[in-house]
């Protein structure tokens, strides 16, 4: 197995380390259809990590570097996906120099009170992931593996935890050892029983939070093995679509361009901070947003992008991004409401600054106001002018001003790739189960 | 002449009553173009009025009663509009009867303080009523004559009361005799200096006070001619109709109705409360309004309209009411926010009342959202079903229960009639003198 792999490499080089399996496949507390394997190589504290990086290196040719607070190694070997982190043994989780060296303490303190409790951590998860809220990464922003595992060890049972979540409110706190040493302003605090700072649940948003206490109530009412195990989405025909943009007739926009050859937990965020600018953009120039959304397209299997290692980002896909507004266009006609007729010297600038307005200036509850030619009546043209001075994030700005495309309303149906139908099959339909 | 004719009257009738004319005309402070005279009977306290009102009645055969606090007449004579009014004569001003017996005190005061101040008040007048703001009827909500008057009385001049108003902010309070007896809430208080718990000013609206303050200073930069006789409207033919609307891009709605046979001050705030639950309307159902104004909309001289009597409403001309939207229809979807998740039962009932969603229900900042098909998307749709259901003022309602129509956008171009022409282009321009 891997980990005697390991330890022979470490032997070789003479290397003195301690090789530890974490996470829930060493827990038994391990989803099936997960092939992720987390393997730490512990080294005392005050020798070097490289020579453990360097044997995380040799454990298979496919492999490749990434880099969270420091380096670790992302390698496929017989058919599983392995996380090898180099780390540092440290005497208490409250002196640890990176986050990675808290794992091996996790690690312990779950073993010791998860016994007769694996099957309700593995149900737990199994609901989180049906219902989409399971995962702590940038992406999701839900529950990671080790939230739920506490979750169960506090409330004994996956329908103990159902049932308290099912009346949780925001702030909700658990703090198993109760030791706590800090205070949150998080939807839900977690204290870490290995260190008394910090809050597990740091990463998991308000909505999904909420997604599972609404889920949680529904599953009380309708015990139904669908929250498990949810029916694939189908992809959308083009005749479903349309269908779809004639039932709502709203304005589609869509905004498409090259992924950036990055990790997710980069890309997301920036991803996030694009669609909230552009959503702003709209909310200046007086177009309503309905709603919005967007995701990474790879088009091609992740494995092989994030493998590849490859310079060329095209392999990586697209990100797209949809906006749903009200309408496409405004009237050319746009109010501008000015100071108040008193504030002498502000009102004397606001008339002179609108010499020639299409009607006014006249006042209207004490204020000055002028009616003047919009600049941007369509949606989309206001897209297209404005693209490139909006805040887009580090790596996202420079990829769109390489070059992107704008579909508007059906235009949606010349992008075929089946992915992409699946994400608008989902975004129309938008449910969530919720009581 | 008039007054004579009264005393004849009077005096054949055995009545003991006192002649008196108030107003402008009394005090050398008439408009030329006005053709208003106004007369009041006095009879002492303790009597009847009853006598005074059979001689008023008598003074002309083309008359109609009216009615304000009490009854009076309003009398065409040898061209002349004259209001008689019996009122009682008492002591002082703060012993009166009825709003009526306060006017001769105010003739008394303003004939004592005026003395070659006419031609100042004269000018002031005009102003006021070349830019659109002299009138206290509630059609205007502008300056009384009165006002005009104690106004010229207090800065000295015609200019001095123009530098003055120039910097009024609201809340501007004149007190001629420093005897206020009252906190008065209105954009401009102008204590009665006959009546210490009066505001003189108190039917003079914010905006056209302001309207007033913004033109002083555009006066002291560039006085012309044109503050007091502005140049006529011309009326917009077919041709310039169609332009300012390709120019807006905007969606107009008028309402049409036939006006009830009631005097203006009665009319009137029932037309502005019509406009607003009309605006309330749309905004409700989310159609922005950009701008609306009401008129009444004669069509027959006002002369026979007041003076006949008329049963027939339809003399009396027709109420027009324009609205200015963004846009003349929304997309079918529509978001509701519901209740936070953590407010189980309120939760519970939101998703159980929208069992059958276009999208959702998801979570949304913590809330339940739905999107649901929007019952109206044509704003003239949501406007002719909602309209009997409108608070719509108590004689306007009926009348509009009884009939209506709606023009939408260029069907506008039906209507033929020169005034609504007129109503038009002010409204298109919509420019009042400011700086």
């Amino acid at each position: 197995m891997v980990i005697s792999r390991i330890e022979d490499l470490a032997r070789t080089r003479g290397v003195d380390c301690e090789v530890i399996l974490v996470g829930s496949a060493a827990r038994g507390t391990w989803l099936s259809g997960d092939h992720d394997l987390d393997i730490f190589i512990g080294v005392s504290e005050g020798s070097s990590l490289l020579p453990a990086l360097e044997i995380a290196r040799c454990v298979s040719p496919k492999f490749e570097e990434r880099y969270a607070e420091h380096a670790y190694v992302h390698a496929i070997f017989e058919g599983f996906e392995l996380d090898i982190v180099p780390c540092y043994l440290v005497e208490t989780a409250s002196k640890i120099l990176s986050a990675v060296d808290r794992t091996p303490f996790h690690n312990r303190y779950v073993s010791r009170k998860i016994k007769g409790l694996e099957d309700d951590v593995l149900l737990l998860k199994q609901f989180m992931k049906g219902i989409g809220v399971y995962g702590s990464e940038l992406k999701v922003g839900g529950f990671s593996g080790y939230l739920a595992e506490l979750l169960v060890i506090r409330y004994g049972s996956f329908l103990g935890v159902m049932e308290k979540a099912a009346i949780w409110r925001p702030g909700e706190m658990i703090d198993l050892e109760d030791h706590s040493s800090l205070d949150h302003e998080d939807p839900l605090v977690m204290v870490d029983p290995v260190d008394p700072g910090r809050n597990v649940a740091a990463a998991l948003t308000l909505d999904k939070m909420f997604q599972f206490v609404a889920a949680s109530r529904l599953f009380f009412e309708v015990p139904d093995l669908e929250f498990f195990f949810p029916s694939p989405i189908q992809p959308l025909s083009d005749q479903e679509i349309l269908e779809h943009i004639a039932k709502r007739k709203s304005t589609l926009i869509l905004l498409e361009f090259a992924a950036p050859d990055l990790v997710e937990d980069v890309v997301f965020p920036q991803l996030r901070k694009a669609e909230q600018s552009i959503r702003a953009l709209f909310d200046r120039n007086c177009f309503l947003v309905l709603r919005s959304d967007a995701d990474w397209h790879r088009g091609v299997s992740p494995e092989l992008c994030d493998m590849g290692g490859s310079e060329n980002s095209e392999l990586c896909g697209v990100i797209r991004m949809l906006f749903e507004l009200e309408v496409a266009s405004l009237p050319r006609i746009e109010r501008r409401v000015g100071p108040p007729v008193w504030a002498a010297e502000h009102a004397k600038k606001f008339v002179s600054s609108h010499l020639e307005p299409l009607s006014g200036p006249y006042v209207e509850d004490g204020q000055l106001v002028v009616e003047v030619a919009r600049k941007f009546v369509e949606a989309s043209e206001l897209l297209r002018s404005q693209m490139t001075s909006l805040s887009l994030g580090r790596h996202l700005g420079p990829e769109l001003r390489r070059g992107y495309k704008i579909y508007l309303g059906q235009e949606i149906l010349e992008i075929r790739d089946l992915e992409f139908r699946v994400f608008m099959a989902r975004y129309f339909s938008a449910r969530q189960k919720v009581c």
